[in-house]
């Protein structure tokens, strides 16, 4: 679907004029095809254990570009900080192969608190969750090359993935395919490490959300995950099945952003995370809903986890 | 509003990674302050006026990039041939200057007819701004770079602009400008020539447009325009004044795509063209309508002519 051709002329000085007619493909075997991919990281804080399991990714990495936006703060400065000198030292170690890497900084607003539970309050997610959508458009829209066929939203706490994630992805050919995001945590009841549900914003629709949806103003929106709001949507984090097949797909209307391949065309078809109410929907859960608006089908793998940082 | 910095870390091989801090301006005073522009035309038909206007523009053409996109058609083969001839022929002639030059070629469908009585038949109307929303997020989410600080949306069939179109559009600062789109006739009555406006997509809300779009069924759209669906929308083309400031601008709702300066900030927070119902509106003037729900405002110059090919 909307596969355009790119030709690109450059015109360096005093060279000839030359075409680089890319012959640039999205398919099931992105690797063997060598097909570009993009990691976008929306970073407050730096964990070390990101950037390790981000650096175990079996994917070539001379066909991987990196690009992260960190928040105008104090934390995010020291974030910056830290990746740097993380880069800096996978460099010396001759271990830094990724194709580009670029580091934004916003300048718009960033909410100051950023604890668990300040950042989860009902009431703050609107303008919380605006801010990210614009963070993750400047971001995409800065970094996305003509040669780019893949882009992975892969947030900043997402510590550990199997290592063949951009091909465990891709091989599913999906236009938007998000991952199931969950967390380890010492359960003090068996005594004994265990794993849980963490992210909500996989979702599929459901009549009740409809209704929901229906009776809200124009600018009121539904989030996900909130007792305030029971919308009865059938969570993808539900759906795991330690004894399922790892590669069953469902389809989903909303998505979160922990882990989520998406085909380059989608957003260079323009979907975009909305800042505003769309459909009642902001960010992550507007792009899946402008994804679908522009014909693209949403997915989930949910046998496929991925684990979150437990703060 | 929402500046972010860009800091692109290239990592070339074996050389010491190094950082280009890039301190990119979007300001009235584009052309002292070296800001870059980037012009975009989609092109069904290559038109040598429209090529001559393009390169007698006396901004800096080492700060300009192009990029064109074709349909898939036969008549889009036909513009990109011709579109290469005369690039081959300003480069011979040491008179092709630009940073850069993108060609792209939809592979989505376009629709066969493009007589001006057919493309402009209110029925068709949905299908083919649908098609030429795609084909312009396409081309702008391909084309934008971070060191991008205006885009300016220039038809393909815009034939005559004042030389200094960027500097006077960029010199009013708004995150988007609409110059007013006229074309010269011949007119039988007075047998002499005349200027008649073109482009009527760009207007200023009105009750009774939002009459008409509150009883609408979701997914229809408003195109300006049409008797079929009179909105008694004030358009910019009807604000003319011959004898007024060229400078004076009006506030818009919706806006056409004949020859629009926007701040590509806009576009890197998420401004695209909606190629689905959006508040009721498509294409550009759904953009217009995007960019005020990202919080930017939009405006025209109503005496600020350029002018449309007279087919
Ligand atoms: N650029 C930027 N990134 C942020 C900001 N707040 C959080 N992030 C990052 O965005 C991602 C998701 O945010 P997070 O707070 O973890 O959301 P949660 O997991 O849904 O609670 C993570 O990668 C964060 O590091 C912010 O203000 N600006
Ligand atoms: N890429 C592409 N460009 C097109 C297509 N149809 C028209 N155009 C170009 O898009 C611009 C606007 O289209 P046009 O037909 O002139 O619209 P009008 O002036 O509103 O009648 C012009 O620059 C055309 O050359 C198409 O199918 N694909
Ligand atoms: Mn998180
Ligand atoms: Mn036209």
């Amino acid at each position: 679907k909307n596969k355009d051709s790119v030709i690109l002329r450059n015109l360096p000085k005093n060279h000839i004029s030359h075409y680089d007619l890319n012959k640039l493909t999205i398919s099931p075997d992105a690797l063997t095809k060598k097909e570009e991919v993009l990691i976008l990281s929306p970073m407050s804080k730096f964990l070390p254990e990101y950037w390790e399991n981000l650096n175990k990714l079996t994917y070539d990495h001379s066909l991987i570009s990196l690009g992260f936006i960190f928040p105008r703060t104090q934390e995010g400065d020291q974030a910056l900080k830290e990746l740097e000198d993380s880069l800096k030292r996978s460099k010396a170690q001759n271990k830094l192969n990724f194709k580009k890497i670029t580091l934004l900084r916003q300048d718009s607003n960033s909410l100051k608190s950023q604890a668990e539970k300040d950042r989860h309050a009902f009431k703050v997610q609107k303008e919380r969750r605006s801010m990210m959508a614009l963070a993750r458009n400047s971001l995409v829209f800065t970094t996305i090359s003509p040669t780019t066929s893949w882009v992975l939203w892969l947030d900043a706490d997402i510590v550990e993935t199997p290592p063949t994630l951009i091909q465990d992805l891709t091989a599913h050919n999906k236009p938007v395919l998000s991952a199931n995001v969950y967390q380890r945590y010492f359960d003090p009841e068996t005594n004994q490490k265990s794993i849980r549900p963490y992210d909500f914003n996989n979702w599929v629709e459901s009549e009740e959300g409809l209704k929901i949806a229906s009776g809200l103003a124009d600018d009121e929106i539904i989030v996900e995950g909130y007792a305030e709001m029971a919308t009865y949507r059938p969570l993808m984090a539900h759906f795991y099945d330690a004894n399922g097949d790892v590669n069953s797909e469902m389809a989903l209307d909303g998505v979160g952003g922990g882990a989520v391949m998406v085909k380059a065309d989608v957003h260079r078809d323009g979907a975009m995370f909305p800042s505003f109410p769309f459909y009642h929907l902001i960010e992550t859960e507007g792009f899946a809903k402008m994804a679908k608006r522009l014909g693209y089908e949403v997915f989930g793998l949910p046998n496929y986890l991925v684990y979150h940082h437990n703060e």
